[in-house]
């Protein structure tokens, strides 16, 4: 069985003292018990081999050997710019995205954006997901997730990409380097003036095929074919 | 804007009358109205190009042009052989891979399998996601979704791979002809029983990365992946 993940801000060798919900969450649902082997991460990169020492309601405390990189984070650091959705479907997204190994999701509010808003209850969500699913595939970094921003303020350092059916490029002749950020549209896509400003500063127009993808499944795809590509 | 799509099985040139609840949603929700474009497809790849004749509750008249090829399908022919999932997850799935295009869903009853049955009414609804998927994704073909088998009595024709965290072969190192299988285990994975066999039926192993993807995301990715690398 593997070893329980624990998010410790701040990992250092040593003994830690775990509260709040994670201490909980240890305790309560995982039941993990003094002696247990845990893999501490504090979210940025780091992770440390580690025991319960103590485990009550509330505390735990740990002992963890000396933090190191995690080894499971891809080369390409891959930014998701994401258009607002409808529901619980940026969830999804986050949630998929960051088991492939996206660096950070950026809500966008766009032209044909449904949603214009990212309430802080949401935001909050969407980064918990964030933490949950670094947890669950073995992440050390927890992917940044932004507050929204529209597309019309949007700047990225790097190389930028925009997904759009009448782009000629395709994912497998796109030329990535180790720092990527990809905008996908939402349900009623980037409008003109959008594609007209991006394509004004430099970024790739990108076309995903020639079947339609719903915009919660575009960025999955982007995310999934541009990291395998690259044995990532 | 995009025409309607219209599932009419036997697709032909000429008059063709829908009913059921085909018509209902063409009328109810969709509103077709007489004069109005649509594209009918058969869901084995074929598709017309038509025209709404009249339009009344129950029954919907189309006048269609000869029925060419849809011009969407992939070259590969990628069937998911997928383990059963809790919930509405091997929905996510069908709806998924059906945009990404894949051509067969197989569920699957493995050793580690929580969920140990496809109801007819799951399987129904399962074959729905890929009717409705296939539409909204422009596809003239319907992917088949198969009843659930064991995986000790599943047999395939053509390549079939597996996916395993102790393979050698990665997403990107895979040779694919031009009819594959991929199969995919429940949260627990295939047993070390399981892998033996498939491996002596000359299946090849295939390693996702190193993050660790949940039951429903690996054969998103996998369809992803291997679609966007053939340009397909």
């Amino acid at each position: 069985m593997r070893s329980h993940r624990v998010l410790v801000p701040g990992v250092a060798a040593g003994e830690q003292v775990i509260s709040g919900s994670e201490a909980t969450h240890l305790v309560r649902v995982l039941r993990v018990k003094a002696g247990q082997q845990v893999v501490a991460f504090d979210g940025k990169g780091l992770e440390a081999l580690g025991q319960v020492v103590d485990a009550s309601d509330g505390r735990v405390v740990l002992h963890l050997a000396d933090p190191v990189p995690g080894e499971v984070e891809a080369s390409l650091r891959l930014t998701l710019a994401v258009a607002l959705l409808k529901g619980d479907r940026l969830a999804d997204v986050v949630r998929q995205g960051t088991e492939l190994g996206v660096a950070r999701f950026r809500p966008l509010i766009t032209r044909y954006s449904d949603v214009r808003v990212l309430s802080q209850a949401k935001l909050d969500r969407l980064r918990r997901v964030a933490r949950e699913a670094s947890k669950q595939s073995g992440r050390a970094l927890v992917p940044e997730v932004d507050a929204a921003v529209t597309l019309d303020s949007f700047d990225a350092a790097g190389a930028v990409a925009y997904a759009d059916p009448r782009a000629a490029t395709t994912l497998a002749e796109l030329v990535v380097t180790d720092s990527l950020t990809v905008i996908t549209g939402p349900e009623g896509g980037l409008s003109l003036e959008e594609v007209g400003r991006l394509e004004a500063l430099g970024a790739t127009g990108l076309q995903l095929g020639r079947r339609i993808l719903r915009a919660e499944t575009a960025p999955v795809a982007i995310a999934a074919a541009l990291l395998a590509a690259r044995g990532d």
